[in-house]
């Protein structure tokens, strides 16, 4: 039974004209909801019975609505396919069946599908909704318009929103969008950026419909009510890791199109994943109720995220993929899919809560169960002292410790919040979560249910239910801003990109997986637990490892030459260091060390900081060999690399830490501030002799080394320690030791890698002694040692 | 049967003539090994079966031997006791008995008691053995003094042995001694140069007789054996904790005495758990059969323990303790002990491979088992695919993966090496370990016995007898040297003095203790897990706590004074530190903010690198107030402190730290360096109006703030920013900003804490504008705001 026309315009005018009536009666405003793409599979699935759950929700409290079902089919049959979508809709458990009915009618009542394509039938739409408003005797609160539709669809909609179907000034618009948003930065840059000529960005409400699921909604409260327990354990002192899972047992069969376009990363890691991600991590706001607060902590969460490697990744596909790619897109029999259908992403949290703490994001299909969960794992810190025999079990402090927000389906088949009875026990709002005791025998996470206080949403509830009550009533922070698109994707793009080309391993599909998928974590990498089965990828196994070879001595220049393939020689390079560093510490108490910046390095810095913990950092002074006249803190600074890969890892003392000179009075390498001279004091005053333990060098594809250039005469001979020079190269202008100083270390290591070097390795094993067209042709240490480093790709080719 | 004289004199004559005699047969010299409290307990238990074992082993390898007994008891009355506890000898169980016979017969016919009282009584001993010596045509290769007295005896026994019984040059001596080796770092090293005056280094031999435990000896056989696997293994990156541990359930009853002196950290985990720790923790030498190699690896080791505070440990004391050392020392009724019979001790290496990684050290008495063990937890860094009913489980990565070096006695009942099966199979030498399949539903350390390898040895040895062939060997690194010895003591002295007067936590004993003496690390501090319950302790728990008092706020000199206990008030001050620095970095983009050196600040640097992880520390700049004319690496210096309490911990970039430059030139603080110049155009440069954002003071007892001191003009008044200045306290020499220039600050807060500063506070609450009596009194900032911050006692006295 629709209410008569009458009655609202009663209530309206009561309303307006009483300002004493009751706020359940106060009219707040008329409401017009249309649906895109209303026949469509979402539509039926969800959104129907979402809008249906909202008219339940708020009819009694003011508002009046209308709904309107839209498609491109024509009227008819389009009213014929929605009234079928509708059929469906059914009342909470809560309510008489009568009145449900009743209820059911009056939302039938306020629906109708209308055909919409042209620019006329939104302009259509348009005069309908004010003419009936005003028929009505009403006033318009707002317009919601739900992009039920696929994105190639979204940007002619938008504009025929825009120009057609704004509602009066004082009213509200919002359109919802569903994803993909894009599919890289750059094309969710595009599309965001047309959305933005039809849409302010407070008009636009993107869903991630994970985040209306109950368990994952319920992260913020939940940390926010539970901040006294929480203050002292949300932290990296206390989590001993993040793992944020989403397994299905289904493949994507009958979705090939789609899926070998997006793959697992973007299909559920870029969005929901990430998305969970920054509920855990970012800094709590001290309202959480304001979504401005919400989303701007949000925000610098995914500006924290440490950027992502090659090796931060492992990537799998279910066996029966490739055939039914080739099947569903007629690809040819050889086709080969490189499309993941099961990932693990490593991903590291930049900031002083959560540094070193491994977020493991996992997701694929095919696998042995469906489930979903966030797990917060705590550092054991206890140590009990019974014998485990006399633990009683749940109370001891020496079980694991953890949170879980169970998103669904899985062993308990509802959403759960789990908390480890030894860790403390949670407050939640108990209209909307309840205790529960779960069958005995049942183990979650290594520990029987008992083990736990349990608690499961008092009302189920679907995500879409949630989010449309969200979109009405205006909380932005459950939904994805474009600045937050955006920095997902400049998170996940240069992942996506860097495995492109990676062959994912073959899993064979659900309980047969085995151990296949099992992965771990070492140095911020990640990799599978099991060594690659020849079986399943019989084309790989015949590529040569860098472990395959040895390292070769020879001579170049008359010098002695170590090669091998990089990570060999990385390996080698630093254990040589390392061994000086011992020696020089034994005899003269302190090792100087020189070290050029560049890219090459960086690898050896890492392995310095990683694996030797015998070097002698304590006894070290570092010296830099050249320096880039900007401030230190510039990112072109290979002061900057230095600290970044090696000081942040190590305990060098800050004052034997030498940067150079660059930056003085507020100028870049001005001669008069006499930069260079004065570094030329410092190292006479400290090193004995002025003479280096060590230098690490460089080669450039032009034969510079050092910042010494060809055909630029400072700093080749001469007194001079240290000198500014000019580099062919932005920016020009660099500090760098004299070649007569690097001559005076008691041992020089050159470092040359990658195959661009190759052609002026092979030249410059040629030429004699020419430091004015080739300065590294120069380096010939008087007394101490001179080391050439080379891989296999700058030796060899 | 004793060897025919003259047989021995053939093998001597027929090895020196002949040189090609065989291996076996060459006489390698006669050995004299003389036990000291031949009829003591320890001498009963362990000492004779040893003898007898080392001449079971040696015998036949070319040595001759004879054995001496020696008390203080008459001859005749001596050797009837002696010839008691030999009668007890025994075989191993592969020697068949006649056989055995023959060899016990051997045995004591080489045995013979003496009395050794005075200095005759050894004169007559050494005069014996080299009668005996030439009268059977041998020559001597050694003698072995074992020492099982009580310590007071040391000296004596060492003077005639050092006097009267030193064999001829040419053959050796050792003095084997038992612990304990004094009762804390003084003693010890008097001891240590008593015997020093007799003894040379290689000459002594003190024993733990833990270092001859089977597992234990096994240590660093396994790590070298093991080396590959380990290798990526063994370093803070890999190892989750450390814990060595051992239990007795026996109470200390009939020695009183003695443990009423020591208690449980002298008696076991200064010596046998802290000898454990250096086998686990040391670098492994590439020659693990260097002994000199080990104990130089071993002592680098205690170098490298990080100094224990009082809350490194916690102590217990079973309740009926107190009773049994009034009942066996006569003590009145009202006695109560404060002797710990039970302690965790929290140990953390100050080295870059062990870096904070957790090594838990625990022990006591009547507790609820009796066991033994070295375990290596390892940080689990897998993550399992497939849900955990799939999982294989011995095989699974997800699982503990843990090595266990289980020393004895507990449920397995025998020495054992364990290797999760997840990790590595080991390899142990075949000869000595067997593997061993325990019985089905053992549990150990959280699984199943079958989720390991584990091997026992072939043949359970004991660790006296073990020793005794070590000592017989040369093999010193299985024993305690001087270095090594006062190494142990200078780390563990300070923990005993500060927890002298502590009250240890009464436990009822054996099973009954249930969770009372769990305990749990965080922040480097160890507590009880569970709080301390009344009616243990009934003198307890009237003693407020600092969180049962509130902040005070009040008035100090007409500012704003805060005031609380002093954990209480440390929180408030870094809480409005961080609150200052966020505003400031929100404002204009960086926080300059300068602060003071000495005692109170180190407390607020720590909660600073602590728990505030929203300190905006990249846009921080870090100046000091004052300086030390001392290099920056000094102890003395105030930058020091700062590095070592905050920056080690925080991520302040390298160009954001201004150490005042007290050292240029190679000289310190000269007037023609122009550094407080140089600094003041520093923060001219780059703080806005020379204005800090926040400046952190303090109050000498003496009114002085900075290094700004009474009747010392420098920096009172007048233009300059930063002055050189003279402290009437070492060091002189001081650089520190000047009045004026603190007085431009934003804000300036006022740390003062401590009882002695109550005089300084109420005399300074009195005074006006004094600066030249009273510096402190001359802070007062132009435009910005002052805060007093004092604790309880230096307010309130």
């Amino acid at each position: 039974m629709k209410y008569p026309k009458i009655w609202k315009m009663l209530v309206a005018a009561m309303c307006l004209a009483l300002l004493g009536c009751l706020q359940a009666q106060e009219f707040k405003g008329h409401v017009s909801i249309i649906l895109l793409g209303a026949t469509g599979d979402l539509a039926k699935k969800y959104l129907w019975q979402g809008l249906f759950q909202l008219y339940l929700d708020e009819a009694g409290k003011g508002h009046s609505f209308s709904f309107h079902g839209a498609a491109l089919t024509a009227p008819e049959q389009g009213q014929k396919l929605m009234d079928k979508a509708l059929e469906s809709l059914s009342c909470p458990k809560d309510l008489a069946p009568s009145h449900c009915d009743e209820l059911k009618g009056q939302f039938l009542q306020l629906s109708q599908y209308r055909q919409l394509k042209t620019a006329e039938d939104y302009q259509t739409l348009n005069k309908d909704i004010e003419t009936q408003v005003q028929q009505d005797g009403l006033w318009e609160a707002g317009r919601i318009f739900y992009f039920s539709v696929p994105p190639f669809a979204y940007a002619d909609i938008a504009r025929n929103i825009n120009s057609s179907c704004r509602p009066h000034p004082g009213a509200w618009l919002r359109v919802v969008l569903e994803k993909p948003f894009g599919h890289d930065h750059l094309s969710a840059q595009q599309l965001a950026s047309e959305l933005g000529s039809f849409f302010q960005e407070e008009e636009m409400y993107r869903v991630d419909h994970y985040l209306g699921k109950q368990a994952v909604a319920q992260i913020l409260p939940f940390r926010d009510q539970n901040r006294k327990a929480l203050d002292g354990l949300w932290d990296r002192h206390h989590v001993e890791r993040v793992e944020i899972v989403l397994k299905e047992m289904v493949d994507a069969e009958g979705r090939a199109s789609f899926y070998e376009e997006y793959g697992v990363i973007r299909d559920t890691l870029q969005n929901h994943l990430t998305e969970i991600l920054t509920l855990v991590a970012m800094e709590l706001p001290h309202n959480i109720s304001s979504s401005a607060a919400v989303l701007q902590h949000k925000l610098q969460a995914f500006q924290a995220l440490q950027g992502l490697q090659k090796n931060s990744a492992i990537l799998g596909q279910y066996q029966a993929y490739s055939g039914q790619v080739r099947q569903e897109l007629q690809k040819p029999d050889s086709y080969q899919s490189l499309t993941p259908t099961f990932a693990g992403v490593l991903v590291y949290i930049d900031n002083l809560r959560w540094e070193g703490v491994p977020f493991i994001l996992m997701s694929g299909k095919a696998l042995d169960e469906r489930v979903g969960y966030v797990r917060i794992l705590f550092k054991n810190r206890a140590y009990c002292t019974q014998s485990e025999r006399r633990w009683a079990s749940e109370q001891s402090r020496c079980l694991p410790q953890q949170i879980v927000f169970y998103i669904g389906h899985g062993e308990l088949g509802h959403p759960t919040i789990l908390v480890s009875q030894n860790l403390f026990k949670p407050h939640l709002p108990t209209q909307s979560w309840k205790e529960v005791h779960g069958e005995p025998g049942l183990r979650l996470f290594g520990r029987p249910l008992s083990d736990y206080y349990a608690y499961r949403p008092v009302r189920e509830q679907d995500a879409y239910s949630t989010l449309l009550s969200h979109i009405f009533h205006g909380r932005k922070e459950s939904f994805i801003t474009t600045e937050n698109l955006l920095a997902s994707w400049v998170f996940w793009t240069p992942l996506l990109d860097s495995l492109a080309l990676e062959v994912p391993r073959l899993y064979p599909g659900g309980a047969e997986n085995g151990h296949l998928l099992d992965f771990e974590f070492s140095g911020g990498q990640l990799s599978f637990s099991q060594q690659q089965l020849e079986v399943l990828m019989p084309e790989l196994g015949s590529v040569p490892k860098p472990s395959d070879f040895q390292v070769l001595r020879a001579q170049y220049r008359q010098s002695p030459l170590v090669t091998a393939w990089p990570e060999e020689l990385i390996s080698r390079l630093a254990s040589d260091i390392e061994a000086t560093a011992v020696q020089s510490v034994r005899l003269f108490g302190t090792f100087h060390l020189a070290l050029s910046g560049g890219s090459s390095p960086i690898a050896l810095f890492q392995q310095l900081a990683m694996g030797h913990y015998s070097f002698p950092w304590a006894h070290t002074h570092l010296w830099l060999v050249d320096e880039r006249c900007v401030p230190l803190s510039d990112p072109e600074s290979n002061f900057q690399g230095l600290q970044a890969h090696l000081l942040q890892h190590v305990r060098v003392p800050y004052y034997n830490i030498h940067p150079m000179p660059v930056h003085l009075h507020q100028r870049l390498c001005a001669e008069e501030d006499q930069g260079a001279q004065s570094y030329a004091r410092e190292i006479s005053a400290l090193v004995a002799n002025s003479s280096f333990d060590l230098v690490l060098l460089g080669m450039g594809t032009d034969g510079h080394t050092a910042s010494l250039f060809p055909q630029s005469p400072a700093g080749l001979d001469g007194d001079q320690l240290v000198v500014l020079t000019e580099s062919p190269f932005r920016p020009h202008q660099r500090m760098s030791l004299s070649l007569p100083l690097i001559n005076r270390a008691k041992k020089v290591a050159v470092l040359v890698m990658g195959r661009t070097k190759r052609e002026i390795t092979t030249l410059v094993s040629r030429v004699g002694h020419e430091p004015k067209k080739w300065p590294i042709s120069g380096v010939l240490p008087l007394s101490g040692q001179l080391v050439w480093y080379m891989d296999y790709e700058a030796f060899l080719g």
